[in-house]
């Protein structure tokens, strides 16, 4: 008997993981340790036993159900429980539904893998405290030093907010998957961007992940009266700042790639007053691409850009990289799998990049990983908006669901 | 006996005045119907009194005192007393020391105007509540409707605030001066700009002050991931923005004049998060000119700048006009009599255009009136850091001691 996936026993259970954290405003905050990010895993945990699955948790809170051999290694598939605040129903949510479906698909056609299906469903994978804490404690990446100063935005330590929840900060330490443990890990995830939709594809299949590089710029000039100083004698740090923002789309087409990406998200100004020129702006600059030397060569014009804009309107910059993450390559062979098998199934695949960070990333330092992309509504998420249709989120989860009957086959 | 002006005496009156308000921070609070403005102008009153000075108050709280005949027109001089919050020492004080130096002077000379000189401290210049009370109550601007809603930024009204100062605010509809009992009004402030300082001019002599528009400007786009979403599927507030803002050199350029203003001061983006793709921004414009077809102009050519970028970026955009103020022009007579008595006393002088707004555009209303500038220091006003060397002040109020004298001999 072919295994098949229940779409009507899917969505049920992503109702029922989002029966936590919902909010008035139609999204959900189930952020990393909160009330209920904590419950739902004890609910998805008893689903998981209700199954008759294996159920543990290690120390970081990722809960973990098995289905097959105790001692075997593990084909392991899912996604995160946790929510940014104000969050979707999909992000993270549907990868974990998804995974735990196909395994009940195979339970229900009598199939018994040789190697054991690992569902997981890892913790704060959002980054409330500046990592993904879940699966770098999988993969063994979590350090004394950072479990020791990890603090979220208000200032609440992760330790805190562990012991909040009744756990012991310093296990997580202990939960690192011994190398060889994991054959494969596989995820589902929402596009959380516009080209899928666009294209009218149903299924991506990310190579690689961009890296990110964040920058904090302040230009500083002259806060002056907007009526008495002249075009020609002012200062203006936004005028300098308006400049270096238009030279954004020649960078990318001089230094970048197709897949290049530069955002100024953030600006804060100073007097931010109407009838004053500007005499500080201080403003956010991420700049994304699956190279790591297409990113240092944008990161490099970006600077330039700023040394002769800032020149030209008299203003002193200053440049600090707030942090780096380099881009990761998803497992080939693993991705040829899936286009292989998206091809039997008669599914229209494209591979491409993951703009957006994910625990496959951080899972590749342990194990062969790649993931599976479906569609996003108008490219929404982290919005109660986020949404992904029924349609698409089937031949995802049927392809997740042959991916694994192969990988798990032995 | 020829008048001459004390720069002792009145460098001593001006530290008398800045005894009231005085911060920590170098700089002064007095704004309108504050305790401190309220007892400057006690004391101010009190040190008239003493010159033997005729000291009256109107309903809005202006202090006059009067040298010479009670029953003929008067020539005014004089400015405000009144601060922003953390203001310089010289933005208002300044004019009105130096008129009852001008006074002083005449007095000890032992001179007796045919007309008499009217010191004058107005009330609330700097637009607590939104206008120039003390001007316009002179002048007979304000009517009941404002009165009765005036307030300011924190929602305190202008009633409360007077009544807080032991004032009746319906006095202030009752301090009209009769047409024909002003023959003329002189002002002399700091520039609160860098021009004369740049050229080395120690007197600036306003034709007239710049209108303002003020708008409001929104940009609507996508909030998206700025990982997710490629650069050519974005509708990015600020990177329209950005382009709208880089803009106005050209349009100043096409649509404006050589004193033509475009100031974008204040910025607020929403989200503003520096992985997330501006969905909206909201921004200040103010355009200033001294000619209200050239404002208008200006004020078409950046419409039509927001619809072209709008179009562009994929952006919904909308103007608010806030507010319009026409330029003023000051009277010529008194401006080509101040140049005259400048060229007899060998100060040199420039014709300019004030960017700021002072009570001497209110008072054209009523009477003939003109202005002296005396520089800034680095063009910077409505700060400690505000300065204005007392050699040029010399000159300055040189020459207004000049020009009472000529105007008050009949």
């Amino acid at each position: 008997m072919k295994p098949v996936v229940n779409m009507e026993r899917l969505r049920s259970l992503l109702n029922g993981i989002n029966a936590f954290g919902r909010l008035e405003t139609g999204g959900f905050n189930r952020i990393g340790f909160s009330d209920a990010d904590m419950a739902v895993r004890d609910w998805f945990a008893a689903e998981m036993r209700a199954d008759g699955l294996t159920v543990t948790r290690d120390g970081a809170n990722s809960v973990f159900g098995r289905y097959g051999a105790a001692d075997a290694p593990s084909i392991m598939a899912g996604s995160h429980l946790d929510t940014v605040a104000n969050g979707g129903a999909f992000d993270g949510a549907l990868g974990v539904a998804v995974a735990l479906e196909c395994v009940r698909a195979m339970k229900d056609a009598g199939i018994r893998p040789a190697f054991p299906i690992e569902i997981v469903a890892t913790s704060e994978e959002e980054g409330r405290f500046g990592g993904m804490l879940g699966s770098q404690a999988i993969a063994g990446l979590v350090t004394r030093d950072w479990l020791d100063h990890a603090a979220d935005a208000d200032g609440v330590t992760l330790k805190d907010a562990m012991r909040a929840g009744g756990l012991d900060p310093d296990a997580v330490l202990a939960s690192a998957r011994k190398p060889g443990s994991v054959k494969a890990f596989l995820e589902l995830h929402i596009e959380q961007g516009p080209v899928l939709e666009r294209e009218g594809t149903a299924i991506g299949l990310p190579e690689g992940a961009t890296g990110i590089v964040n920058l904090q710029v302040r230009l500083r000039g002259t806060a002056n009266h907007s009526g008495t100083t002249p075009m020609d004698m002012r200062a203006d740090a936004f005028a300098g700042l308006a400049e270096i923002a238009v030279a954004i789309p020649q960078l990318i087409s001089e230094s970048g790639s197709d897949i290049a990406r530069i955002t100024i998200g953030k600006v804060e100004l100073a007097p931010n007053h109407p009838h004053t020129i500007p005499g500080d702006a201080v403003f956010s600059v991420i700049i994304r691409d699956a190279a790591e030397e297409v990113m240092r060569g944008l990161q490099a014009a970006f600077g330039e850009t700023c040394a002769r804009v800032s020149g030209k309107h008299g203003l002193a910059f200053a440049i600090e990289e707030k942090s780096f993450i380099p881009p990761v390559a998803f497992d080939r062979e693993l991705a040829a799998l899936l286009h292989e098998e998206a091809g039997s199934l008669g599914l229209a695949a494209r591979p491409m990049i993951s703009g957006a960070g994910h625990d496959a990333q951080t899972m590749m330092t342990l194990c062969p990983s790649a993931m599976i992309f479906v569609p996003s509504r108008h490219g929404i998420s982290h919005a109660p908006e986020e949404h992904t249709d029924w349609h698409d989120i089937e031949k995802g989860a049927t392809l997740m669901l042959a991916a694994l009957m192969r990988l798990s086959a032995g």
